[in-house]
């Protein structure tokens, strides 16, 4: 009988053994996977919803349980075991049974890694002092609720203002604290360009959520091992807890430690089909390197909805079947307050990087008909390739009903259409929906424009 | 100096004198546009919210009054002025001023038709009581509401249940009128298959609006010249108003008159630059065939979003540019109360006759994540070719936040994806916004399996 062996029981791991069950039935395929943690397929991009206490329970966030897994689909998932060692040789693991402290070998046919990522802990002074919080996990968000709830936190300083940062910043204000946002760079959401940021660090100081931009932290006080405040080269912020939100790191020393190939972005590399450096290894998730489409390299994101497509990818191929993953856009979507925000593709820092030659357009336009109750506003912004009018990326920011028309110019993107073609597109129109000219194609025909009289400048 | 002459001042029509006057200056182009109509350039498609009390004042609706095309563009625009006969050899048209009842010739270089459509008037027994209402152009909206205003009218009949039909029904139901609508067919919204239609169908007759199927009218009772009941097969429907929703006719007469090409769907027949089958002259809007992308036939088409691309087109290549308007795929987009629809491409039926061998997939998903307040229904349906899984049509029916999502799939379509490499894209994700499986991809996924299953029990 031949033996999966799933490292890390979230959304790529366990996507990938359900998906190889589905091929194969127990008698033919056994499935074991290994959570260090304390539950399987969970969404941590809940986490900062469940803080906040727009979602009530942290069980609403768990899509199904070991049990279920084990029921069900005859694979044995087993939390709070951390495998320790890859042998491909001897096509063994080393996995230590947290509760237990017992160490066993499990032997494996298949391996698929599923790691994950880690929330980026700075080393400096007083970094691991208690009341300091990544956000990854499910146990993180329990962390962080008990902390609030135990103690009278009053002041709040969540260091780095990305997706995370920004959210945990919004939940901690509905908890009534004070929030201070500690940014390194020029601005807040830095996956925008910085007049798109502009627009989010604005909803968020209206919110009454401090930004501090261009500064850096240098260490933490504490005080009887507990956090106390936050040091920047500026100032020195009280911080009854500090939550980190400076990206993670793909957690890929296993798999180096095994001699599997990282790849440059610092993720595990791995084919089309899933397939890392060694026969009948597979990796996905946050622990692997994607393909972007746009700038055509290998970069990593730490994002669910890729862990389970590549997660399937992986189990249809592990089960016998066939399928690729074609890669990703860097398409991403999130809200603070009533302000929503969406992205896709490149920013125009990016393009450059990515040896494009662009130009950019701005649009303000509206979700609905001008004239149609509950319309609100909606900004796109396009970016371009020179002379081709080729599209590289958009970005969105808007109210109500905005952010989730990225998805639109997603998959213009990904068709890798031009804002000539996607100005005429046959998209849907009603004065509840949008305006007659929607948003989107307003954007392609300034952008349009835009190529046409860079052109005639040229020549 | 060259002169155009623009017949009708609606979307197509003033999209085509604006794009020509950017490209060609006053000095340089004369460009007169006769509209019979007391407006120009307004959003019919507002007109049922209009009614409904939804939009309070019917000027709202107006993008561009007379006077502005003058002042801005020096654009004559001449409303109430119904032009009479076209003159192709003299190039000339007959224009009466119905206000002073003064007829006159105007003599045109180019051409510029954009006569629209008139909603279709049974020839029944009765049918030109006063009290019937057809819903085009704006004097109809104001017509419906003093109609209301000055009666106590008590019943409403709305003899077809399409866009137009389900709009004007909500609208007459939220003025306090008992409701009727009586469709001809097995069920109303009969641009979406049976299954999702039913859907809709259901949501109104929750409202308290009656649906009455496969009931055919057969003629209006009539008291001192007012509609007093519409008379089925069946039965007699008391009714104070009636409001016709059996769509709408393009109106090519003049074109016919003056020797045009009329294309097998009705229209006048254009090729991709909007040129009608002489020179100089133009045609775009409700009144002009549009290439079906997906069907791969003419079609006509009443929507201002694609009047106001065609008339842009045709606008650009008058004044001297290059243009083409790449058709259409059917998209459209309504609701009913809470109840949203969207749909793209071909149905069922529409696939058969377009000679597609197809099925049909549908998912039932959620607007969010499951756990997010706010989270409601959303149900896709994927109509596919077999074997190639290529894309042929989606239907949407969900709830606030539903319909729209429907641009995803327009644009898949629009790009003759298959459902296998639709399942992959990178669409946006955070649980305000969508599970982590968008329903777009579920539905895909689903769509897949279908065509995989199908082509195994084929070999």
């Amino acid at each position: 009988m031949e033996r999966l062996v799933v490292i890390g029981g979230d959304a790529a791991g366990m996507s990938a053994a359900s998906q190889a069950r589905r091929r194969r039935p127990a008698d033919e395929l056994q499935i074991a996977a290994f959570e260090r943690g304390r539950y399987t397929s969970y969404s941590a991009c809940g986490i900062p919803y469940f803080v906040g206490g727009v979602v009530k329970s942290l069980d609403d966030l768990i899509a199904r349980a070991p049990e279920e897994f084990r029921d069900r689909q005859s694979i044995e998932a087993r939390t709070r075991h951390e495998v320790t060692d890859i042998d491909l040789d001897k096509r063994a693991i080393e996995v230590i049974d947290l509760e237990s402290g017992t160490v066993r070998r499990e032997s494996f046919d298949q391996l698929m890694l599923a790691t994950g990522a880690t929330p980026v802990r700075p080393r400096l002074p007083g970094s691991d002092a208690e009341g300091i919080f990544g956000v990854q996990v499910l146990d993180d968000g329990r962390a962080i609720f008990e902390a609030l709830d135990a103690s009278e936190a009053k002041n709040a300083v969540v260091v780095g203002g990305g997706y995370i940062g920004l959210e945990m910043a919004e939940a901690l204000k509905m908890r009534g604290l004070d929030v201070t946002v500690v940014e390194l760079a020029a601005q807040p959401m830095s996956t925008l360009d910085p007049d798109m940021g502009a627009l989010v660090a604005g909803a968020m100081t209206e919110m009454g959520i401090e930004i501090l931009t261009d500064e850096a932290v240098e260490s933490f006080e504490t005080a009887k091992g507990h956090v106390s405040a936050v040091v920047t080269q500026v100032r020195t912020l009280p911080a009854d807890i500090v939550v980190l939100g400076l990206g993670v790191r793909p957690n890929v020393e296993l798999a180096r430690k095994a001699g599997l190939t990282i790849g440059p972005s610092g993720g595990i590399a791995v084919d089309r089909r899933m397939r890392a450096s060694a026969d009948g290894v597979w990796a996905a998730g946050d622990c692997a390197e994607k393909y972007h489409r746009v700038a055509r390299k290998h970069v990593t994101v730490a994002l669910g909805t890729h862990a389970n497509k590549e997660g399937r990818v992986a189990g249809i191929n592990i089960g016998g079947g066939y399928a690729t993953f074609p890669g990703v856009l860097g398409t991403a979507v999130s809200k603070v307050c009533a302000t929503e925000m969406g992205r896709t593709g490149l920013k125009e820092l990016e393009a450059a990087e990515a040896g494009f030659e662009s130009l950019s357009v701005t649009v303000d336009s509206t979700t609905r008909a001008g004239y149609y109750p509950g319309t609100s506003a909606i900004k796109t912004k396009l970016i371009v390739e020179k002379r081709s009018g080729k599209l590289l990326g958009a970005q969105i920011v808007g109210r109500e009903g905005a952010a989730k028309r990225i998805d639109v110019l997603a998959t213009a993107l990904w068709n890798e259409m031009t804002v000539d073609e996607l100005l005429n597109i046959d998209l849907s129109y009603a004065p509840p929906f949008s305006p007659v000219w929607d948003a989107v194609l307003i954007a392609a025909r300034k952008a349009w424009q835009a190529v046409e009289e860079d052109l005639s400048d040229c020549s």
